[in-house]
């Protein structure tokens, strides 16, 4: 029996943290076995990656540096939590995965999404999420719900708006595995849609 | 006027980094600016990345995450000291480059050296040494300069034999690009040898 992997996307502030760990919860006590993780993180290399990644001056590193760490990091991950995971027949949650690498410096920093799905297949191969829920709001809307600012958030609104945008290009161009939901309404409300969706693409 | 990117490649303790000081400065006596700079490192972030490449268990990382982790470093290193110093006109004389992923990665832990290419190309595109130097060695002489065991020099005779055959196998697929040099012999004689073989296939 083989597990399911599922991935919350989107921008930043629109709720992915808060809801993986609801929905991990929900899962719970349907019976299921449920891992919850994050990118970039997940692993002691990764999450030491993460503080590279995401502290700091936004010159800090070019998007094409930016790609290849949050690559290599994604690496690690799947070897070490989502493959071993999946194979178990458990479900992994995770927090941003391939398609925020595709719409930040895919989309957003102008590197072409085809290099990106290079990247991606050199390092991973042919897995990919069973299902992605990308999490959309306006981008005039968004920077909501932020304890703390990182090196992406600081890149500005322009940065930001074709950062949504590009998430919204991501859902286009995969509308097999991708789902875009409209992250606006209180906490219970986005769950339950959440929980909706999970129960039509995959019977949960 | 374009200056040059010249690489030294090969096993852990044969010279290499001793012999690009002694180079630098016997360039510079000859009028050249030149630059000094090594992989995985070169930059804040190379240099950090280096600490977490090189210290620690064996298996701390998969080859893979290996590969992708030194590329990240190498986009970096190439943006902010190789392609500008080129550029600027300056020799850049740098202790390990693409090669060492080559044949730590590809050859010697059996990731493919087209998969590395790619990687490569993906990374950095088609810019290359204009001259690689690799300190070749018998397998059973190596580890003699050593002052500090890197992860790689735990790895064990056969992983060390594979790699150093790796460097071999470098050389011959890259006959215009690399020159295989015996590294036996007092600092003196390898310097000359070196430096003979600037001149003639450079002019320096």
């Amino acid at each position: 029996m083989t597990g399911l992997f599922i991935t919350f996307e989107g921008g930043e502030g629109v709720g992915k943290t808060t809801q993986t760990k609801i929905i991990a919860e929900k899962l719970r006590q349907k019976g299921y076995t449920v891992i919850t993780t994050r990118e970039p993180g997940g692993t002691p290399l990764g999450e030491k990656i993460r503080e590279i990644l995401l502290k700091g001056d936004i010159d800090k590193m070019s998007p094409m540096t930016e790609a290849l760490l949050f690559t290599a990091v994604r690496r690690d991950h799947f070897e070490h939590v989502i493959k071993p995971n999946v194979d178990a027949g458990n479900i992994v949650l995770c927090d941003r995965y391939m398609d925020t690498t595709n719409a930040y410096q895919g989309f957003a920093h102008g590197l072409s999404i085809e290099k990106m799905e290079s990247l991606y297949n050199l390092a991973i191969g042919d897995f990919k999420p069973n299902l992605t829920i990308i999490f959309d709001i306006d981008p005039s809307k968004s920077h909501g719900n932020l304890t703390e600012i990182n090196r992406f958030e600081k890149m500005g609104n322009d940065w930001l708006t074709a950062s949504l945008n590009g998430f919204r290009e991501v859902a286009k161009q995969n509308p097999d595995r991708c789902i875009l939901m409209p992250s606006e309404g209180s906490i219970e409300e986005v769950s339950e849609r959440i929980l909706k969706i999970l129960n039509e693409k995959l019977g949960l």
